[in-house]
């Protein structure tokens, strides 16, 4: 099949946007939307926080924490170390920079603002040209039912560490949401859906979920991306929950998760090369590529590769 | 009459503190409990901001910021900045420090914690022993009568530089106002009150306008320390004002201003030693000290000149 021109990016928050990045800087803002995920918003200390959306903001704006793997460059952390000595809760670090990300969203969505509308401000304010569409703009929260009960993602991720056995998850508010008309006006020329390496559970799910996104998609061509390299996650819980839903944590699993659930969805699969010697065990046009993205020249040579792989389908 | 045993001092924000800090270094906290000004108070940013207890509270702390002049010691401002960068509003120059403070009380408020409450958890977290008494939990919000409209009194203050000439004040919501209960406790057996040298008209009105508070008060002996020394404020727009009010900016007017529209308040008048000369052209009893505090020394020093003032009262 041709190249695609219309692109429409899945993605979760760093990982994933590591990819995300690489295909910003060889496809135009007509070429190239993304959709994101929203399961891991939530509300703390009156502030609207939308790490997924955050965690793209700052990788295509160039302005991601290289050091830490999250959040901000250039970041400082007065206010959360002093909100601690002042008895406040201090376990979602939040950046002084960072801060004022979610303080400004927060005045918008208080004014009546969309998500999405949101989004396009502060986007546009640091100067990135693509469209970051939230996946809809009702909410749609993650519950991680783990063997320490049920908690809401943040609590889960970063409050307790992933340190909770999981055994499902959950989508709260999905039944009712609406998929963003911004993505479903997308989608009505779009020839190509790249789902980015992001956790199949948590980052990827709520938001192919979202109703009607399968019907819409289901002509476009779509190829993912495995966030899992060698048994383990490049970035975040995925290889541990996988390992704790009793499935083995590979890649080839990873394809099985989305055949099995999702028929019909996968067009392609990549995987790293690292895994190469199990392109045959998956049932689905698969290629092996390098897929460990340590520069923005690997962020870019993944997205080409992607690009091309489209090329290689016969569906 | 005798030295008294327990002050109630009342003041408002940077200028009032210095003598509060001196008093409290002096005084412990059976001895002497602080009324402050809430009628600077507003919300910005979802966040409720009490700008008279937090210059307060940050100068007993010993964390006011002495280069500034306003805000806290060792202060970054990485938020405001990004914010502004983000297209919010940034005339309000939110400390990332300071904006802990705000965010914890806020926090407090919304959980139903009076504003009482809420700066005895943050002196408490502070290590100031004292108590910083919000003069009323109920809102109080000072407006500003100008030549370019009626302004919220941080929009006159901050926003516009104390720019528009002033023609007037009023408090909103103080005829609903009940005096904080804490106050008219420690008023039983309260038997001095010492106004710091904040600005009469709205540091000072807004704390001994709160019904009732004028009555309750009207057996204790009182005293003022003038804002103004040497025809000027120390600090802030009270000189400002009192011209646009056609009053002489001079320590003596401010006397006189609270003879007339407070009859009975006052038992003493301090003013400063550059001032000494006017201390005839005051109808009350006075004193001329060295009231322009600059080291810690000179903040203890004028407290205990204050003190020993009331010996000399012979209402």
């Amino acid at each position: 099949m041709p190249r695609p021109q219309k692109i429409l990016a899945i993605t979760g928050g760093v990982g994933g946007a590591k990819l995300a990045l690489g295909l910003s800087k060889i496809l135009n803002s007509e070429q190239l939307m993304f959709a994101v995920n929203v399961g891991d918003d939530f509300t703390h200390l009156g502030l609207h926080i939308s790490p997924d959306i955050d965690s793209l903001t700052y990788a295509l704006a160039e302005e991601n924490n290289q050091e830490l793997g999250w959040g901000r460059s250039g970041e400082t952390w007065q206010f959360i170390d002093t909100l601690g000595s002042l008895g406040g809760e201090d376990w979602f670090r939040l950046g002084d920079k960072d801060m004022a990300l979610h303080t400004r969203r927060s005045q918008l969505l208080g004014q009546g603002t969309s998500l999405t509308d949101a989004t396009a401000e502060l986007t546009r304010r640091m100067g990135i040209e693509h469209t970051v569409a939230p996946v809809s703009d009702d909410p749609i929260r993650t519950v991680v039912q783990s063997d320490r009960g049920e908690l809401a993602f943040q609590h889960y991720f970063v409050r307790e560490r992933c340190a909770p056995a999981v055994s499902g998850f959950y989508f709260d508010g999905m039944q009712n949401a609406t998929l963003n008309p911004v993505i479903t006006a997308w989608l009505a020329d779009c020839d190509g859906i790249i789902i980015c390496p992001s956790n199949p559970f948590v980052s990827v799910a709520p938001v192919i979920e979202v109703p009607g996104f399968l019907e819409a998609t289901a002509h476009i061509p779509t190829i993912a991306v495995s966030p899992i390299v060698a048994g383990a996650a490049i970035k975040g819980p995925a290889a541990k929950m996988m390992q704790e839903l009793n499935i083995p944590a590979t890649a080839v699993a990873v394809a099985e998760h989305y055949q099995y659930h999702y028929p019909g969805l996968l067009d392609g699969f990549v995987i790293d090369v690292s895994d190469g010697e199990s392109l045959d065990a998956i049932a689905l046009p698969s290629v092996a590529i390098q897929s460990v993205m340590k520069s923005l020249e690997d962020r870019i040579a993944l997205a080409e590769r992607c690009l091309a792989f489209f090329e290689e389908l016969t569906t």
